[in-house]
């Protein structure tokens, strides 16, 4: 799979880490950035990510700020995307399952760098069950705020 | 604090929990439902609680699915709502701290009762810590895609 990757400054370890698990899987990675490790503010880095996602460019996308909740935050800004902001394998397998999510946002200072990666391999081997689940999905792709 | 509750089906024991956890605590609890345990689409109740939020009718909101990720998805497509999607009491005090969310998301098929409420104290108490974080967070409130 094509898969876009980013973050902000506190998880730029992380990215590093969780980017060189997805190329040894096989998948096509997309840095995103940052390619440092400088203050930078995590909405840019979500919004890069949610446009690769809305424009098609890649199927899956990782973002991974401090806690995961800034960035989960910016990436469901848009409609194209559904960002699941996890801390466990179980929860990455109901993203998929239950609400068909194209983004796992994780956070760098809250999770161990092998629970990520567990995470990562729950999210991308699982798949979205359909049926009751489907005109949930279809509400988030469409808000009627 | 003026404070809403929403949920699904799937989280309807523990929002009738966290709503008499609130009052006790001397808050103004708005409950917009469900108000039976038959099923629902998560997203109406996200977008509801998000409307509450947008329109200065509520302070804060509490969000709450299966999971969790379904409902935290349908707020955060309001770009007046910062919802947090939370199974520790840490990430709830950061959430206020760093990101000044509005909307504390919760999983009730993944996290106990106690704990939900200790993560619903703490980011009920915790305040934001403003600084560096503030452009970052007026970058979430207008989305530039």
């Amino acid at each position: 799979m094509r898969i876009a990757i980013a973050s902000d400054h506190a998880a730029f370890a992380l990215k590093a880490e969780l980017a060189e698990a997805l190329a040894e899987w096989g998948h096509d990675v997309v840095d995103l950035g940052p390619f440092s490790d400088a203050r930078v503010d995590y909405p840019d880095f979500g919004y890069t990510l949610a446009r690769a996602i809305a424009t098609g460019d890649v199927e899956r996308g990782v973002a991974l700020c401090g806690s995961g909740i800034g960035i989960s935050i910016a990436v469901n800004r848009d409609a194209a995307c559904r960002a699941a902001l996890v801390s466990d394998p179980y929860s990455a397998t109901l993203a998929r399952e239950h609400n068909d999510a194209n983004v796992i946002a994780m956070g760098a200072r809250l999770i161990g760098v092998d629970q990520a990666k567990a995470c990562l391999e729950a999210f991308l081997t699982a798949t979205f069950a359909g049926g009751r689940h489907e005109g949930r999905v279809a509400k988030l792709s469409h808000p009627t705020l």
